[in-house]
């Protein structure tokens, strides 16, 4: 319908400039009219599938006049696939934004020189004699194999821009960075940028099955269709891996971390190599993950055992044989010993004797294994939250140069709030990558609008005092700290076969500041959302403003209307959809105790919240000082964790001079007000937001202010069967009865892990 | 991207043209090169989700200028949603096709004059004084409630054309037969077009999951995001509707026939009437497939028995229920002790007793009961496809005037080809429902291009002889032959959340043609194929003709390299996706017989076929005569249909002097190298096809030759091990051996039944 609608008015265009009067003022005015037809039909044709790179014209004419000024004609020098990748999003981007056509292309050689009228040059110095000429001193040393360079400079007397890198997928990188100057309306008059990525592995895990099923995904069924490949490649896979370049993840890990052993075998691999031939130019290497027991799921052994030396050998076969059809393969990623996945353990061996065997199979050819921290099957009788450091801490220094071991932000599993993992500062010997989720897991699927931004700030902002005041998990991450050579950092994504890619538009946020964090955990994520506003949503300052407000504050609106104070883990079962503090007040024998909601919030008659202080699982010990000390007592501990390190009596006065209660309340009815506001503050940017992103927008916030408002109510009543008491003054009483919330079920609800 | 583009260009004829000298020739080359741009950028952006109503732009000036002189200014009459949403699609299609305005619009009443200069004018009589005032004669009369009226007149003594009917749906089937005489070139200047639909319920069965999970499809997850529903509305749920009104389907069944009783819970009908509310305008009614057993699993009663008075006012009540919510609701679909399903059966009734219940209870509301005939449990021991007529034809003349019982073509299972079911013609008192298959769950699933009208066309025009010759089953469907007052026809969607709906670009074609069948079983589905051509994909004549060539000859080719000469489920195991022709040769104890391949093949050392002769399985007694003799002697059997009637020797020498033998090798072979011509002739139509258009169809060609090739291959050898006779000299050997083939597994092969 989207382009009928275009063309009819371009055809409009064209049938009224055949038959009009022939005088240039009608013409302009004509020209404008055609312009503000163009933009109306385009903003009404936008469905979220362009992401931050539906590249929208600038309107302002001095602003564009400015642009083109500095940077047309353009060119890039070099023949690689990535050239002319970098081509075509140029003539599309400068196209779309500028009205400017192409400049010159593919007449270039390694040693010609550059078309003396450019005004923007993208190439690196290999391939450029014009960059080569410029002094750029020891800039290009300094940015590395990622980095790049965007800089104004003169060349023949002449004001030039340059983007250029020591790598192609560096040019990419400061290629899209130059666009989003323009996306966010930044002069580009004198430029100096220099670039590098703080972390090596920039890498998005998919949980998807073979049967395209998406393990907490909530934005439709995997993107890979397994079934066609290889010969059918859908123009989504191309799509797909130029917005993970546009912010600098290059590296996917295409398969659910549950692996299925049948992603190694030869059926499968020509469609893996399909995949990775198509990421190449956009800098994306792939990865899998890989089910342990392989070497007798589908290689036929009596045995799995990483000292096996057949088992050995099968894992070096398996590799060569993965490296003859993908030469820059990434690597494994590894969940083992973990929620019923087999492991090392099965054959009494360590963590680091299994990632070491895989290690080995791939360091030969330049693979990585990331071995997951996420364990809590070993020690049943031990609290879960502690289990991951017991496992992990004793094993640093023992793992091959090639081993990241990869680690949940928290001990517990991706909750609207939890504090960092005190594996975070506990292994100096071993390189840790963090994983972050992407997909709302436990933060409302995709309906709720949350803005993960200021999560993963708060975790990599944390100071872990491993090595004294200013530690922090952001420079463990970036390897600064202890000097790693290798680092990486991991997002579990969002994405699905919905047309906007991660079912709500503002998930599309989430996909881009973990990019932008991978690259630079330093950046401050208000700036990052203002970044992703202005280029996906609307350029209009007060718009702007009133929307990067509405998600900074998202997700701690999400904590109160579901896990205020340092609750977590009260969510459905399985599914992990809506409200249940419930579980495991009935516990079936078969039913882990650290599954219950009931483990995590203890509460009981006299209070609430779970004791990991010394007089309960004394998780705080694996806490460095100070934080172990402030984590020992309430009073020092932030409220916003209360209820995470401490089991507090209902009547327990919090600072604000409110008893624990009444405070617990009071959050729960603030978030869900948040909601009803967050509503009703974007009912009024109708003006500036393409309709059908709106209207997306809108009745997902429909959903997301019924659902806080059935957590609120839910928790409330739950927790008030135990505090015995009354709702504080001016807090309306829920409509329904707890019994009434017990009783709803969602056996279709999507995601679960099956 | 696409819109990127498309803007890019228009912003660069804006600024040009603000820029160009000012005289009239240079204006009028700059609106012609705008165009071409234009043109070429808008095919550039067709993916496939504008099925056949793509509009594009008349580009031949004659043809444009005559529509438009004959069409414009146009406008629509009435204030209903249909008549809004007439007035949208003749703006997006007039204004795309041939650039003009939308007519004014809105400012009627009832008794109005309409607008004097209108040249097209659509509406009722009841809402138009216009045509209320022309001499129509009893047209309406005879299109009744759905039928529609084109024509070329007088009012005013100027000339008018006309689109009207005694209701908004016969209206919005009217608009968009209009609109097809514009896309497929037609002349519009003197027109008289009387229609109405053969059959009254022309329904999609969409066999979609609760989770989303689609049996049998392979397009994708289902377009209903349960989860979602029912605040959010989908861009995509319009659309669809849109589509299916285009083409007169007035009914959708949501769910899958292997029904979830859930459906029938509260909180899924509110999802259910979301649908339904959404579907009203598009003149599209919603029905359920419900579980017969669910008075039992979502009411609490002990049973489900059709003669137990709770169980019978359970239904009564279910069906107020949701005609308080959805008072146009259409129906139940059931498959009852059908493949394990609950029905009537398990409590020792009848088929009419059970859809007689329900019929009872949907009665009062104008809801009708479609009451499968695919059933096969009860007489385990009779061959499986004579079952469905001994079970059904007694009870002809006992069911309601609501119930029609919904019949597959074939006896067997929507294979390549079969012949009628004999159930057509045997039961002149019941209405017969036909129920074809669009998804291609036996012919290929969504990566081979077989177009089904010849398939369909076949079926509905084979003679039942039940009234003597020239009862055809298209008369039986049609209520003709016997005077039904209700009649459908019923095809099972081939729809998924695939950005092209159906997969495979052609699998457009036959969504298409099975509406235009339901609506008149007499049009030639090559007039079919011809129109959805120029809709689609060219208006290329040279191209159009070399396509419907190749569509017609499409599924005789596939038949030819899957189950020629009446070989028939032969498929592999559960999924159905490729060859396995030795399913049964060690059967499991828990594999009933007539789930195997060698149930159906019954090859042997002496010969190839299933005997349903007397001397056999005698299904021929269940045919009139003639058919019952022509079908009891291989010399007077359709060759295409020898191997389902009879058991033959592998030297049975055929009409054109082959041994049966030489005959099966020989149309294997010729199957699989049709298909490579498909594809080579494909390539030759580059020019022809919007680029995105003919990359897909080019890729799912490319796997479609491989698949065939396997077909081939696996067959040939499969069959080989029995006849133990050598390929015919000039048949190339096949590259694998038979032990490879059989060795092939497929786990997560899409749409099997769970």
């Amino acid at each position: 319908m989207i382009n009928q609608r275009l063309f009819q008015r371009q055809f409009q265009c064209c049938r009224l400039m055949a038959t009009l009067g022939v005088n240039a003022a009608k013409f302009a005015m004509f020209a404008a009219i055609c312009l503000q037809f163009s933009v109306a039909e385009a903003a009404k044709s936008r469905d979220g599938y362009g992401l931050w790179l539906d590249y929208q014209p600038i309107t302002n004419t001095r602003e564009r006049e400015g642009y083109i000024k500095a940077l047309s004609p353009w060119q890039v020098e070099g023949e690689a696939a990535t050239a002319d990748f970098i081509r075509q999003e140029l003539t599309a981007a400068l196209g779309a934004m500028l009205g400017v056509e192409a400049g010159p292309v593919g007449d270039y050689t390694h040693n010609s020189l550059a078309h003396p009228v450019a005004r923007l040059l993208v190439a690196t110095p290999e391939e450029s004699a014009v960059i080569r000429s410029l002094a750029l001193g020891d800039a290009l040393t300094r940015v590395g194999q990622e980095g790049y360079l965007i800089k104004t400079t003169r060349y023949r007397d002449k004001p030039i821009t340059i983007v250029t890198a020591n790598t192609h997928a560096g040019l990419l990188y400061g290629t899209f960075k130059l666009l989003q100057l323009l996306q966010t309306g930044q002069a580009v008059s004198n430029l100096a940028i220099e670039s590098a990525p703080a972390t090596k592995l920039r890498v998005l895990n998919h949980w998807d099955n073979l049967d395209r099923y998406v393990e907490r995904g909530y934005a439709g069924e995997s993107i890979w269709n397994w079934h066609k490949l290889p010969h059918y490649k859908s123009q989504r896979y191309y799509d797909y891996a130029r917005a993970n370049a546009s912010i600098g993840i290059n590296g996917v890990v295409l398969n659910n971390v549950n692996a299925d052993p049948l992603i190694l075998t030869p059926q499968y691999l020509v469609k893996v190599k399909a995949l990775a031939d198509i990421f190449r130019p956009y800098g994306i290497k792939v990865y899998l993950s890989v089910k342990f027991s392989s070497p007798n799921l589908i290689g036929g052994l009596p045995t799995s055992d990483p000292l096996d030396k057949n088992v050995q050998a099968w894992w070096q076969a398996k590799a060569n044989e993965i490296y003859s059809l993908i030469p820059d393969f990434g690597g494994f990623l590894v969940k083992a010993n973990s929620e019923g996945q087999p492991g090392p353990g099965d054959f009494g061996r360590s963590h680091a004797q299994g990632a070491n065997m895989l290690a080995d199979a791939l360091a030969p050819h330049g693979g990585n294994v990331m071995w997951r921290a996420f364990v809590y099957n070993v020690e049943a009788n031990v609290e879960r939250s502690k289990q991951a450091y017991n496992e992990f801490k004793p094993l640093d220094g023992t793992f091959r140069q090639n081993v990241l071991v990869q680690v949940k932000n928290g001990p517990i599993d991706f909750q609207p709030r939890e504090p960092f993992s005190p594996l975070f500062g506990a292994m100096p010997k071993t390189p840790l990558m963090m994983e972050f989720q992407i997909t709302q897991e436990y933060l409302g699927f995709s309906t709720h609008l949350v803005y993960l931004g200021p999560l993963y700030e708060e975790v990599l902002k944390a100071d872990t005092y491993a090595k004294g005041a200013g530690s922090t998990v952001a420079k463990v991450v970036d390897g600064s700290l202890y000097g790693h050579g290798i680092t990486g950092m991991a997002g579990v994504a969002n994405i699905g076969s919905d047309r906007n890619w991660t079912g709500h538009i503002f998930g599309q946020a989430n996909w881009y500041v973990f990019g932008q964090l991978a690259w630079n955990p330093e950046v401050s994520t208000k700036q990052i959302a203002d970044d992703w506003i202005r280029m996906t949503l609307t350029r209009d300052d007060k718009a702007v403003n009133t929307i990067r407000a509405m998600m900074m504050a998202s997700r701690e609106t999400a904590v109160n209307y579901m896990t205020p104070l340092g609750l977590h883990h009260i969510m459905g079962w399985g599914h992990h959809y809506g409200p249940a503090p419930w579980i495991g007040e009935q516990k079936p024998d078969w039913m882990r105790e650290d599954w219950t909601s009931v483990y995590y919030h203890s509460a009981n008659a006299t209070g609430l919240g779970k004791d990991r202080t010394a007089s309960g699982s004394n998780v705080i010990a694996q806490y460095h000082a100070p934080l172990r000390q402030a984590y020992s007592d309430p009073k020092t501990t932030p409220t916003e964790l209360l209820l995470w390190f401490h089991h507090l009596p209902w009547h327990y006065e919090l600072a604000n001079g409110n008893s624990l209660w009444h405070e617990l309340v009071a959050r729960y009815y603030l978030g869900a007000q948040a909601v009803a506001e967050m509503a009703k503050t974007w009912d009024g940017l109708e003006a500036n937001i393409p309709p059908q992103l709106f209207k997306q927008v809108q009745m997902a916030l429909a959903i997301q202010t019924q659902e806080a408002a059935w957590w609120r109510d839910a928790c409330v009543l739950y927790f008030q069967s135990y505090s015995k008491q009354s709702l504080p003054e001016g807090f309306a009483k829920p409509k329904h009865s707890l019994e009434y919330y017990k009783g709803l079920s969602f056996p279709h609800a999507p995601g679960d892990g099956r």
